[in-house]
């Protein structure tokens, strides 16, 4: 089952399995305090449910700690609308408090009107990046501000070992290497505005979350996002899937070599400062922030 | 005909245009002065026949400057011996002498032998890497001693775009990332005994070099080596190759990327001093050079 360790497990061997290395992983990057307050990042979608799910089991050992999940809905119609009602349904089941918020309610803008007025930017040959970037930069936002807002200690993310291995080299195929040292388990920015982010899942192999939901019968949104089209990234995908059939243990190692330049990059990266946007007040690298550029952009604020 | 950049040229101005890529690839890099005496390590292959072929052509307008063609013959039967006489045969040709050294020569040893003696120990289960991993570190020694012996100013590689984009994917799918910072267009060790190298192919892709060969009917040896087994490698080169053909410039914004990068892992990497080995007197990492220690190992030396 697992070609990367030759190890071969029963259901329930397999799934204590999956919890322990998430139990080891918040171990051994100092993801959480035992008082602390969690929200996580829930989609919808098969990471993001399991996750919640190992984390409300792992959280009962913890009596002090608070756990609640967050949903933000981007406003893609036939897409976020389904996988809202499988955040909120496993949240039920898991009585853990569901918090929603919306594309519309922070920004004024839902992404399908977004997508609409980027298509309308393109066809005037104005610059104009996937939806997926302008999706990105919103909902980091999003997901920051309910976390400030919620008064939470950590904002947790659902992305496994594929998807960090993917993200290296979609960095390095997109020349845009220094970004590499932001893939990391924790991720603390030097703001007292922003909430750090960790990520159970780190080194978690998307198959075996995919394996851990059909065993314990969980239920997630399946379907892909409209507006997925990020072809670089799913053709790394299967490149990397390729390569880790035929080298057991590539995505790993991928992650791990990032790790020995990691503290290399940092070094260097350190001279962006933070200051605060001149818009908006959130923490920015520049006068304006980020997405108070795309907004502006796309003529909204 | 070059998707990255969409242009069609007819024969004789593609053939120009590589050898303008080369001209101003060694002045961006600053790789050679007017009265340099240069080396061209020349195995015989399609990349470094064509590039002597360029080089030599360059040459005559460079009338203080001096071209040789060094071969390394690593003793492998029935494949360097016949790569040697295309070597020769093109140095003649050319009029560029022709310098040939050996394993044998230097080391005792030839890879035939070499290779032997690694599948002895790896059936007593001693640690043994691929015979590549011996054949390039006694290989850059070779080339580095000889070219020091015939006082050259600088040794020329024809590592080409594809070889280097490789080599940085490479070194990050083995846990490796820090020596990508070695992936780099000139190559100048902090030591005096060791002579510069400089990759004057670095920016051009494989299929450009292949086709300038055959426009120009260079003839070369394409048959690979025997022991050629980096399936690592192999996989890496079909993956990017299939990368570049629905992304054109894949290749080159990966090299493009590591830049940006590699002045902060050099910065890390300087700590490394070079010494001299105790047992052959070569620059060395440690105590005792790479070259020594696998000798040792295989109980040669």
């Amino acid at each position: 089952m697992r070609s990367y360790s030759g190890e071969r497990l029963c259901g329930k061997c397999f799934t204590r399995s999956i919890e322990n290395k998430v139990r080891a992983t918040i171990a051994r990057y100092d993801m959480f305090k035992p008082s602390d307050n969690i929200m996580v990042a829930v989609s919808g979608g098969k990471d993001s449910v399991t996750l919640l799910h190992i984390l409300a089991k792992i959280e009962r050992e913890f009596p002090k700690a608070r756990l609640c999940a967050v949903t933000v809905d981007e406003g893609i119609r036939g897409y976020r609308d389904e996988a809202l009602k499988f955040a909120a349904e496993n949240c039920r089941k898991l009585g853990v408090k569901h918090v929603v918020t919306s594309f519309r309610h922070l920004f004024g803008v839902e992404l399908d009107e977004l997508v609409t007025r980027l298509r309308e930017l393109s066809r005037q040959n104005l610059e104009g990046l996937s939806p997926c970037a302008y999706c990105g930069v919103l909902r980091r936002r999003a997901l920051n501000l309910i976390a400030r807002k919620s008064k939470v200690d950590k904002l947790v993310l659902a992305h496994n070992l594929d998807d960090e291995a993917q993200t290296i080299l979609l960095n390095i195929m997109h020349g845009d290497a220094p970004r590499i040292a932001r893939v990391k388990p924790v991720l603390e920015e030097k703001h007292r505005l922003f909430v750090p982010r960790v990520k159970p899942f780190y080194e978690v192999p998307e198959k075996e979350i995919a394996f851990y939901a059909y065993l314990k019968k969980i239920e997630f949104q399946s379907v892909p996002c409209p507006y997925a089209s990020t072809a670089l990234r799913s053709d790394i995908r299967t490149m990397l899937n390729r390569l880790e059939e035929r080298h057991a243990g590539t995505k790993f190692t991928v992650l791990k070599a990032i790790e020995k330049i990691r503290p290399a990059l940092e070094t260097v990266a350190q001279e962006t400062i933070l200051q605060e946007c001149t818009l908006c007040g959130e923490p920015s690298v520049g006068e304006v922030c980020k997405p108070c550029q795309m907004l502006q952009q796309l003529g909204i604020q």
